[in-house]
């Protein structure tokens, strides 16, 4: 794990403005990605949500990204506890780094916590966490606040916006959402608190921004069910695989409803799919006869036309169950031409190429594929401009901030509010480590910034890594190294033969040569310095790097990273 | 350069039927980018386009990718020249590499010929090209076939497809095409002259299919020119500043025209723009009003609201002019809130996350940006489902073979030349390397494929690059390196202290300790070694990896390289 500030506190810690609410998002501003915002008044501070990004391209060996809560850190004892909305990895993926070092209860619902228990289970066995499980309607006072939760619709179920009652006046803060009138579980937003919030007034709203660049309304999950019944129709003599996220739980309801009433036996593939699915039946989520899923090790009991296969990978993921069925390396299904696969899902943003290579993979398996934006096999979760104008329409807030999106999504978000009567005075662009200060006249945001940097996590090592250390990977990872080791006496005289060795960098048919060259000019280097017997290690090194340089690019016109050795043998 | 082989020959040279054709794809199938087709008849070879596709983001430090072509360089004698379509990178760019070696005569329009010429005047300054500027309408006679060449409406002006007759029939080959029926150039695809050769049949036909995924029909270009109309009337208090590709002279012309219109001078930026708009209006593919241009230096003296700026970018590339100008380093351009900028243009797939970190960047910059898709403010060059259908019923071929595609393009392309009653048998899906023969009665898949790795441009190193060194760059990149100098005697005995260096790998503040840790470990392993008088040099590097491997997964839970240099001083 390894810190990368990429803002410092510019005004040391917030006055302690006892009658002003502070709302300070520490991650999910600018980004999609680790969700996470403190509510502070007086001494007590509540955090909502502590989610993970994956990394950008650019970070190199970094598997996930988490965000830093120093902030919260030094102010434990003044944490109430950490609420959450919804299960996704967004909201819920640095829980189990920053939960056993912050030590609060967890307040959410009973399939987010289930999702949060078996996150912990892996990562930090041994933590013993508190959860409340928290239901709409209910009402929990947490210091000063008092959070109420609201029934919203999403990608996963039992999501949930909040109502953060304060001194001050009330915050909305919406959650992932989406108004479908038709989910699946019958569970939709509702409209009525909201509304009503909105009636008896609302002093600040945050609100999902991820789709706002859609016009219209985002389809609800339930035209899905209707394409997946079209297919099963129409390819009722092949084996169908369908791919999607393995959190989408109500898309999982629909493949179980579908396949029961084709007649059709369903296997499930993937780690998460196969944990998700079975923690939501255990909680009942899910709605699935007895016998309808069978073992993958049945998987050849039976007939083809009798089975469809639930599987992770439809982002692509290395090792996920598609993917490996796409390379022909998954132990318990062979690909072919009876095959017809069904990605449902969209690749999200930085996944498309791996998308589309899976993809193509499938068809060269002889598979039939079905995987286009425009076959309807997919809906996202997230409400588009109509429903967030709708959510802005019946809560009337005071103040606005578009949370959840990257950069264009918070501009676009705010111009919409400000196309639906919000005051452009009113409506905050914040980014994260921001502090938006609302007091009983006026909110603006406070001069200095809470320190927001990124814990980027590589593999499993727990640490401080510099931004140095990003570059200097993508420099190996551009030009390849050319280490050098000269063994010299303390007076600088050559005690042996110069040593090389090359890792990315030459190509085999000159490396000889060129490996050669470089060791002859390395002695001269040396042999001359220490004629003129003034030996100073750090100028050898410089003159080494500077005309190595030299004579590879001369050579070979590249330019790798030289690392010169220096070993002192005391005569 | 580098080579990295995916295919070997298997059957050796393909035997000389001399009554049969071969078409050869060497690249271009399986993949969008490095086009490149050999036509194959008796002593006759034609190879039709040559062009570059831009890296994998795991071919770490490559610039781009040309096909192999040491077949044909194996038979230079028999090339009878290079006849290309059109001058996209992806139709010419290798051939600033490959015809300085090959060096026969090329045959292509006037503008196309342009563009090549710009490219080697880089590449192979000294290198004299033999050019044929060609006309719709030629027929030029290359050995055992004549080509004929046929105007195609493509994002690209003087774009052609072809007919080769052969003594066994006529060839079409589409090239890049749309059936755009209002082209800003006025020049339509050749609809009749297609519908002609169909007439008089058609041995086989190989079409563009770049977007078979997509239904309908390709919007014109000329909606784009609406679009900007409407664009330039809601903004006429705003700079505006275009970006698109630098190719597109069809959306320049138009960017010109309403530029005129709306009383606005037109500044270009971006080398390839200026380049390309330079070459445009002296060949006479632009018609752009003396004084509608201003130089760069000189966009202060015209009023914000009275200007347009012309500008590469629209892909995110790195230094090019929209971005620089989005992180405020460009020369000549700072923009503001009073700036509004037009992406023209969707993200080429791979580009996504370079796009939308640019826009995010304009938007911080205080711009009003346009950019989405639904906002009309692109269209496609390449011709949509009913577009290949429309293709398909005028030529009729007897054989098809879907190319300019991914896989799962070809494999639509080919389920759609079926739909239109294409037999399967006559359809062939074919992959880089792969041999067609056609004879009078049949076509076949020849035994055995013609060499066709690809080869990786470094920089501008010329040579062999291995797959291996790609695998090294990938390690080295995700968990950097750890070199350790050890210094011996010809008997194993330590001389000196051990030296460690690393790179890309260790945080700042473990680092010190964690080296001290690698380097004890070392001396007692090498002195270990020593006392028991066993010493080989590759045991002892093998032993020294799996030590400190070990050590460092236990410390630090990481992997990085680890890099022995062993130097021996004779006694």
């Amino acid at each position: 794990m390894a810190k990368s500030r990429t803002r410092r506190r510019r005004g040391g810690k917030p006055a302690s403005d006892a009658g002003d609410l502070r709302v300070i998002p520490l991650g999910g501003l600018g980004q999609i990605g680790k969700n996470c915002t403190l509510f502070e008044y007086g001494e007590d501070i509540v955090m909502v949500d502590c989610g993970l990004m994956f990394p950008e391209e650019d970070m190199l060996g970094i598997d996930f990204v988490i965000p830093d809560v120093s902030y919260v850190e030094e102010r434990r004892e003044r944490l109430r506890g950490i609420v959450v909305t919804h299960g996704h990895e967004d909201h819920i993926g640095a829980l189990s780094f920053v939960l056993p070092r912050l030590d609060v209860p967890v307040y959410a619902t009973k399939l987010t916590l289930g999702l949060i228990r078996n996150k912990l289970k892996e990562a930090a066995p041994t933590y013993e966490p508190r959860f409340h499980e928290i239901r709409t309607g209910d009402v929990i006072e947490l210091g000063a606040f008092s959070f109420e939760f609201i029934a919203v619709c999403h990608s996963i179920p039992d999501g949930v916006g909040l109502a953060v009652h304060t001194p001050l006046g009330t915050v909305v803060h919406t959650g992932d959402f989406k108004l479908d009138p038709t989910p699946i579980d019958g569970r939709i937003t509702d409209y009525s608190a909201f509304a009503e919030l909105g009636r008896r007034g609302v002093l600040l709203m945050m609100s999902d921004s991820t789709n706002v660049e859609r016009s219209g309304f985002t389809h609800s999950e339930r035209l899905v069910g209707r394409t997946l019944e079209e297919i099963f129709r129409l390819h009722r003599n092949r084996r169908i695989v369908l791919a999607t996220f393995a959190s989408n739980l109500h898309r999982a309801q629909q493949v179980f409803d579908t396949a029961a009433r084709f007649n059709r036996k369903v296997v499930l593939m993937g780690r998460s799919m196969i944990n998700n699915v079975d923690l939501a039946r255990e909680l009942g989520y899910l709605d699935v006869d007895e016998g309808l899923i069978v073992a993958p090790q049945d998987i050849d009991k039976i007939p083809h036309n009798r089975l469809v296969v639930l599987t992770t990978g439809s982002q692509g993921e290395p090792f996920s169950g598609l993917v490996l069925m796409s390379k022909g390396e998954h132990h318990h299904i062979k690909l072919s031409g009876k095959d017809l696969v069904v990605v449902s899902a969209t690749p999200i943003p930085g996944n498309e190429k791996l998308v589309s290579r899976t993809v193509n993979r499938l068809f060269a398996c002889g598979c039939d594929v079905v995987y286009e934006r425009e076959k309807e096999i997919h809906v996202s979760g997230h409400a588009s401009q109509e429903e967030l104008k709708m959510m802005l329409a019946i809560v009337r807030p005071r103040y606005f901030v578009p949370v959840h999106g990257e950069y264009r999504h918070l501009v676009r978000h705010s111009q919409l509010a400000q196309e639906m009567g919000i005051p452009a005075k009113n409506v905050f662009l914040l980014q994260n480590g921001d502090v938006l200060q609302i007091g009983k006249e006026k909110a603006q945001l406070r001069e200095g910034n809470v320190s927001v940097g990124s814990i980027l996590v590589d593999g499993r090592v727990l640490g401080e890594l510099e931004g140095s250390i990003m570059q200097e990977r993508r420099d190996l990872s551009e030009e390849g190294l050319l280490a050098i080791s000269i063994v010299l006496s303390s007076e600088g005289a050559l005690l042996g033969p110069v040593v090389t060795e090359s890792r990315g960098f030459l190509h085999t048919d000159m490396a000889e040569d060129l490996h050669r060259e470089v060791r002859q000019l390395v002695t001269k280097i040396v042999e001359a310095k220490s004629r003129k017997g003034d030996f100073d290690r750090e100028a050898l090194i410089l003159r080494i790097r500077g005309r190595v340089k030299d004579l590879l690019r001369r050579h070979t016109r590249s330019d790798p990273v030289i690392m010169p050795l220096i070993s002192i043998v005391e005569g």
